[in-house]
């Protein structure tokens, strides 16, 4: 028998969790058990869930509200389809909303898992495409670009790439326009990356938002790589994790997809309802095979508690899952100060990603960029930043700025 | 200019609220706006998003956390496609995760609504294709169905149909499965209701559930519609709303949808986080093509305030939408005791949705049927459900179980 398992944790001042988990293990699956007549119960066994384990967690002196019970309840693989639509609604669809419940962790089954190829690329392929084996990926976020006009878009492209920094994102909120359509916007930016790359001699990849209807997207993503675009960006909340999957899946979309947490916020923050974010922005993105996934950072002004951070790191790392890895992409509220901290939170396999971080450097844009690239050698070298600065006036100014390790 | 409007809830204890609707005006559209030269200003102009409206309240002695305020931002249609995914990502992508903020409410532009035909047959399509012009319908749930065989589905669906409903529906955890694929289980269903007509004289619609890949969806629904389905049931969450507004716009797909509610509890109950029931559950499943909602009653087991079931109806209801109305399904904890109460907060244009009520009927399934057939009737000519029991053995014996009108 193969089982996924769901653990929930359920707020309740009263409730006996046991019972609760027991009534979950049933009702979400065979409907009814102690009723059935035995002949019955022997061929409903395989479809009956399971109470792995009930935690109470019932703090002495406690004040109402604060009891909850992390209770583990395992699913047959049987009983629902191999997608995430039919894995969400067997273990969260109806019980989502019945009461104090939050989805805490999923643990998929090796037969579950093996429907999906994961990502295509990972944090390997990544490195591989940008011919960058071993040190913290660099990555510049457009801003302020609706109503650019295409060369706008190329200006400000340029001068990011002009920094040095080995990924460039479409801002989430640009979606197919007249003014820079898909295929314009990546022809632009493309050109723009090679006239760069002459002079930093880096690669670079321009993940450009991939949008509108969706059974549309495909050929979108289509459209968009024969304008030579290298990488694509994704909402995935706002399309479904299974939209992900079969755009992830499909060989002739044959770049990275880096995932935009839009819309996370909906779920993950209240300690009472809604999904973890290692489950949301960890576990199915990179089942659904998200080559790169953003999220909220601990530490800037969007934030998330940094166990929160750590749990989603550990979901698109863990060997857990036999799918490649995917690269974790701490953002918002980033700026050069602040790398040291991240490489110690996530070692090596993490991108530095900053928007205002660059665009707002005192010196400009390309400045910005290079101020990350020297935060960036400094750490990699053990030298602190301030001793770093001093040779280096663009990092120089954004400490000052900004502020430099914590 | 056209723009479609978000209301938030912002709880927080020192915010400026007039400030932050300001920021999330810019930080949301243009991104920036005072530093922009004036010539850039006027170009920009149209892209810029618009304060509304800020109330603020701030109860007299507040205690931490009580103070909020609601915040009405317009979103300059030009800066999105017409979908769904673009229209959520724009108001409620970056912000979700900003802090204590739920989205309360959505406007859509006629330009915006324009792009969504909306249900397909509505409410009074419903009612035509049953041939019931003007009284509450009746809706029963299979119960307990993952492991049984086409001929044990089909001998509950009969059981069902017998008693004199108007609809039956799948289970929502039914997933496409080899003992009953979505063909067989509509063939053998749809014979017993064919069968069922003869005695009870009553059309039925059966809404058998849509699952499986995202890419297949269209393909399934045309395969159960050949087999004779003739109605579906779609969990929308798991996929999307654009999934079901593609759906929904398919000619093909000439069959009603009803969207269920499975994970809606992901994103409502907090105060704090996430997107309120009637955007959710009422506003966006109606533009993206629902003809029958179903979401939890404020009567049972699984429940939802009073009030927030309310806004459900008026979103699904609303002229302020130019499509088709959609039909409210309150469900959940429904037995006939509360026909009366149903009607009384939703009208006629209802469906009263029973499961346990149904099949836990003392005298038996089609027995269930009877006791809320014979509830509606009492309450359709003004007779009290006891009066009316004196002469109905099946709707005494609910009342007796269950309990009578509150």
């Amino acid at each position: 028998m193969s089982y996924c398992t769901a653990t929930y944790r359920i707020y309740d001042d009263k409730a006996n969790f046991h019972k609760k988990a027991e009534s979950i293990a049933i009702g979400m699956t065979v409907g009814s058990w102690t009723e059935l007549p035995e002949a019955k119960r022997e061929k409903m066994k395989q479809h009956l869930g399971q109470v792995l384990d009930v935690q109470v967690h019932e703090p002495e002196n406690a004040q109402a509200g604060e009891r909850y019970g992390d209770v583990t309840i395992a699913y047959p693989d049987i009983n629902f389809s191999k997608d995430i639509p039919a894995l969400l609604v067997t273990v969260f669809g109806k019980i989502s909303m019945d009461g104090k419940i939050k989805l805490m962790q999923l643990g998929v089954s090796d037969a579950f898992a093996s429907h999906f190829p994961g990502p295509k690329f990972g944090i390997q392929g990544v490195r591989d495409l940008l011919g960058v084996p071993n040190r913290p990926l660099l990555m510049s976020i457009f801003k302020s670009v609706i109503g650019l006009n295409a060369s706008e878009l190329r200006e400000q492209f340029l001068r990011q790439a002009l920094g040095g920094v080995d990924l460039i994102k479409d801002d989430e909120i640009l979606f197919e326009n007249e003014l820079t359509p898909i295929e314009k916007r990546v022809e632009v930016c493309i050109r723009a990356a090679e006239e760069a790359s002459k002079e930093t001699g880096k690669k670079l990849l321009y993940a450009t938002n991939l949008t509108g209807p969706t059974s549309r997207l495909h050929e979108q993503a289509r459209k968009a790589i024969d304008a030579g675009a290298n990488a694509l960006l994704f909402n995935v909340l706002s399309y479904g994790y299974d939209v992900l999957h079969e755009l992830s899946k499909d060989p002739e979309i044959s770049v990275p997809i880096m995932a935009h947490p839009a819309l996370a916020g909906a779920y993950y923050p209240s300690p009472y309802h809604g999904i973890s974010a290692s489950v949301l922005l960890g576990q199915l993105m990179r089942l659904a095979g998200a080559d790169l996934v953003l999220f909220p950072s601990p530490y800037g002004s969007v934030t998330m508690p940094r166990e929160e951070n750590m749990g989603i790191k550990e979901q698109l790392l863990t060997s857990a899952l036999s799918v490649k890895q995917s690269m974790p992409v701490p953002s918002a509220g980033i700026h050069p100060g602040l790398v040291p901290l991240i490489l110690q939170d996530f070692g090596t396999d993490v991108i530095v990603n900053a928007g205002g971080g660059i665009h707002g450097h005192p010196m400009g844009t390309e400045a910005g960029g290079r101020a990350f690239v020297q935060a960036i050698e400094a750490a990699q070298q053990g030298v602190s930043l301030s001793d770093y600065a001093l040779a280096h006036p663009e990092l120089a100014s954004a400490l000052q700025l900004w502020g430099g390790e914590k």
